[in-house]
């Protein structure tokens, strides 16, 4: 389908973006050869099992050796620590990347320890499942997916049409972005919607007045569509708002303060201004279907089939 | 499929529930006559044309003479003003329900006006999508979905038994709750969901900083599963908002409290107490799939089929 883009990938982490990619490099043969490295030597067993790569290490430093692409997949947190794991072994020429959700603090780990002459192109892959670990990866996953790179500047040409060449072959669309607008863009449409998701099922999980089992029983009537996005990795939703934290406070003080005059007007009766919110919300909407963003297909939740 | 359970049924409203009780009614055969009233002519005239009754009329009044059964399906606003102008034409032995989202306001509207004789049963079909109007209505709406009654005290059993049967050959599973316990039920896992959805598309969309083409572009990494429930009826929502609202308050201060202490978290960049919560939300999402009310399968939003 595809050809060779790169001779050796080395993916840092290999859980469900790590291990996406090894699924789809190994798919469309985009490389000779993947070698993967991971702390924990349980998850590397579960690689290993899985036939996932062609080598396998607890040491990133080893798995990036003579790769032409390094791909660091894992909590933003650790992006540091990684990149000064691996600064001394990384190969002349190579490109290094990463897939994390938020971009300036990454960079910020990241970039001191980059050597001269490795080309750090710092990404982002818009594609998740509400699934984590080496299991949970599958090599659609990028498919009709962005996938955002924030450059630095001076970045070279040919590396970084190499790497748009790399992604594209996995299936996915690649954006520029400055890191700044990169890390105020995904707070409002993805941190932020994760936080309220998480805080929603939160405050139902604690009511005196109605039970856990009864919110679970009728949650199709709304509740339902949060708790998917409240079910995703915790390492990685803990590191994601420890670094955007301050588009993502700003976008929590916005959501906050509107929703403060919200309950102001439903606790004062003002229809109107409830009505006028109500009616102005439905063509976002319909620009996302009309933008082939989601279907127009009337759905309350998906309804399990049956046996 | 089914059999004839009133000889006549009066829809005193044919937006989505009114026109799928329609359907559902004709495809299963559980009534000889329809009779169909809606306050506006265009409406009364697309109902007409879907062919959705046997009788039409912009008088809820004519609607409910001889009818065995009267299903009220309009805003929970205007349920008071309903029950009074149908009050004096409806036929003694007869059972009044309704489908309204709230259930001590509806109460509190409806039962003054009922006449002796008249069973009024309280209702609500935990079903809908978020399209409106007579023509996104389908007969199979109710299937495997909850149908709660809030009966009154000195509720005849015999009609009790007879709007279940009505219901469950509707496909639904029948519930009896106290209406204040329904209405805090309700106000967590539905009505909340709903305005932390208006109110977050609402926030995205009036940003200076990130634009709307933006927030839709990328809407597929978590905003998009809000967008669907803040499509849903104004009119709907306005009034239950404006009819649940001790239940709806009592619960956005719960969430904002919780919010607000989670926004600190993030400031103080407390990573511990981020990392519990969003541990402990995930299993309630466990218990939702194994009540059978979402698949486990991983889903970032629906995928729109290609051409």
């Amino acid at each position: 389908m595809s050809g060779i883009v790169y001779d050796k990938i080395a993916l840092i982490g290999i859980g469900l973006i790590g291990s996406s990619l090894a699924r789809v490099i190994r798919q469309k043969g985009l490389a000779r050869e993947i070698s993967i490295a991971t702390r924990s030597a349980e998850t590397l067993e579960t690689a290993r099992k899985l036939g996932l790569g062609d080598s396998y290490s607890t040491s990133s430093a080893a798995a990036v050796t003579d790769a032409d692409l390094v791909i660091v997949s894992v909590p933003v947190g650790a992006s540091g620590a990684v990149a000064k794991e691996i600064a001394g072994s990384l190969k002349p020429g190579a490109t290094l990347t990463d897939v994390g959700s938020t971009k300036a603090s990454v960079i910020a780990q990241m970039e001191p320890h980059v050597p001269e002459g490795v080309h750090f192109i710092p990404g982002h892959p818009l594609a998740g499942t509400e699934h984590s670990g080496p299991e949970a990866g599958f090599p659609e996953l990028f498919e009709n997916k962005w996938c955002i790179f924030t450059p630095l500047p001076g970045t070279d040409e040919a590396a970084l049409a190499k790497l748009t060449e790399f992604w594209e072959a996995c299936g996915s669309q690649v954006d520029i972005m400055d890191k700044a607008h990169h890390d105020k863009v995904l707070a409002i449409v993805s941190h932020l919607p994760h936080i309220i998701a998480y805080n929603i099922v939160g405050t139902a999980d604690d009511l005196e007045t109605v039970t856990e089992s009864e919110v679970i029983k009728y949650s199709a009537s709304g509740f339902r569509d949060f708790t998917r996005l409240a079910a995703s990795d915790p390492t990685m939703w803990r590191d994601v708002c420890l670094h955007n934290k301050d588009a993502i406070l700003e976008m929590l003080s916005r959501f906050s303060e509107d929703l403060a005059s919200l309950q102001r007007a439903i606790r004062w009766g003002d229809g109107d201004k409830l009505f006028d919110l109500f009616t102005h919300t439905r063509h976002v909407r319909r620009s996302i279907i009309e933008a082939g963003q989601d279907t127009a297909a009337p759905d309350f939740g998906r309804v399990p089939k049956k046996d």
